[in-house]
């Protein structure tokens, strides 16, 4: 598949695109955020972003012939997806469904159905947070122009050999002392902003509370201040995503205030970790991809110390809910 | 002041209204969440609810001469929300300003300027949870047409006989045993669904956070199944917000499975709380009033516990940050 000519069929078979609506359940609505982001900042059409029992129980007014949804389910059986996709193609709008798994229950002919690759070694580019921002990236061009485009593309491209050498340097300075952290502090909270509170959330819910069975909390930086900072001290274990996107000075002043406040304070730093490659104007929207691959490693080296296999669950997928 | 004169002048001089950005920090974003979570499902407008800092930091694209941007500081003088507010305006919007505070920072004749009532007995029509919503209809009755309208009208006048007889029943039936249960666990989880979501987070941030210093986090129940629910087990301290509006199925299969999984569960269902009086079509928008009531007395009940004043700041505008 390739974006480009995706949205040249949408956009011919629908005319033009008035909304795009982001539509999925946990890892895989992470995984739209970026892209939700960018559509906001640098474009007239309007977004949304909608974990997809909400999206088909209140249905957004908007929704409609002139409508792209694009829904990501994994698996490819999320019956909240599925629903979703169903729900936006009876009204009209165009539907893509992106999935891991050919011959799933989303699979079907009337979607555009996106089978991407994933495991180690798969770029970035071929995964939903490199293909979203490249369908974002193309309805805007196709209607507006987006000034961006070639950057964005050369960042999607740059992206993988700053997550490789980013996998060496989180082990190397920080695996051990998180899964340490985590053996003396039943809780932590993470904090993060802009496109990237994508990958706050995600390491919460995947990686910690999902794969970890680690109780933990998720915090956008910029609402630090306005009441979770009341609980820092000295002992409260703080994970700090700092951002090397538009949104760093929001990460910073977090930083500044945890630094004095809290002797139990971990960063990764994404310009430490090579983000200052890829061009400020697509930096934000592309490292999410870098914060998610470094979530894998910090929660595989959780794992390691607890003997806790991140690919063990207790009820996903095996009892019935 | 009186939404609807408000809005005429809005839309007097500014044709019409595209789009409708709700804009604070913290508490105050909290109370403008239901509002937009209105327009999304019932209008034809764009709507986005963005935290302050990065509202200004990546303005979204379509803000402009036929925007309306809701500001609410609460003490009028959050630096973020003033920014906001002023990047607003010079972008040509429309920006209403909501505050407790006369001569505050963003009491400024760039704004329309919203000064608000507080505490025990002000009605919820003149709060941010019963003003936001009639901003909305208005803007919405006055260029679609608005069937709900009455009915919301209506609901909020009820609001507030249900407020305070469930204030008597919450601390009669919940307070006492939130106390104890947070005397037991030092973490607990929240969840919620739909516009309610907001008071989800904002329980988890202000009320304990913030006011009791208590560490937790906030789940949306349609989230829960897809990561969370795997810490879910005995010991686990976790708190429904049963939903009586549209989402109550996305939170009574969670309630179904917290059940089964948990014996550490409180659930406070709105609908044993006398929201069924107001009508189905309204009631998710105006529910969070009772929950934000709610909320109150059960950190009451807690800080009575832990001889800790919910209105103890230990750095919040106390410190420089």
């Amino acid at each position: 598949m390739n974006a480009h000519e995706v949205i040249e069929k949408v956009i011919a078979e629908h005319g033009h695109i008035d909304d795009i609506f982001w539509v999925a359940c946990g890892g895989s609505l992470i995984d739209l955020y970026p892209a939700h982001y960018m559509v906001l900042r640098e474009s007239k059409i309007a977004s949304g972003w909608h974990t997809a029992a909400e999206f088909t129980c209140d249905v957004p007014a908007r929704l409609g012939e002139h409508s792209l949804v694009v829904v990501c389910s994994h698996s490819g059986n999320t019956r909240e997806a599925v629903e979703a996709a169903t729900l936006a193609h009876e009204r009209g709008a165009a539907v893509i469904a992106l999935t891991d798994s050919k011959g799933s229950k989303i699979d079907q002919d009337d979607f555009i159905v996106w089978v991407y690759p994933w495991g180690d070694g798969v770029p970035t580019a071929e995964v939903p947070l490199g293909i979203c921002p490249m369908i974002a990236a193309e309805v805007i061009r196709a209607q507006e122009g987006f000034e961006a485009y070639d950057a964005l593309v050369d960042g999607i491209a740059k992206m993988d050999g700053i997550i490789e050498a980013g996998k060496q340097k989180v082990n190397a300075e920080l695996g051990a002392r998180f899964a340490e952290l985590c053996q003396n502090h039943d809780f932590l909270y993470i904090l993060g902003s802009g496109p990237n509170f994508c990958q706050t959330y995600g390491f919460a819910i995947c990686s910690l509370m999902e794969m970890q069975w680690q109780n933990c909390s998720y915090i956008n930086s910029a609402e630090y201040f306005h009441g979770p900072f009341e609980c820092t001290e000295n002992g409260v274990f703080y994970f700090l995503q700092l951002s090397a996107g538009s949104t760093r000075a929001i990460d910073e002043r977090a930083l500044a205030f945890l630094k004095t406040h809290t002797d139990t304070l971990m960063v990764l730093d994404a310009k430490d970790y090579g983000m200052d490659a890829v061009d400020a104007s697509v930096r934000s929207y592309l490292e999410p991809a870098l914060f998610y691959a470094m979530n894998v490693e910090l929660r595989a080296a959780r794992g390691k110390v607890f003997d806790h296999d991140p690919d063990m669950r207790r009820y996903m997928g095996i009892e019935t809910y």
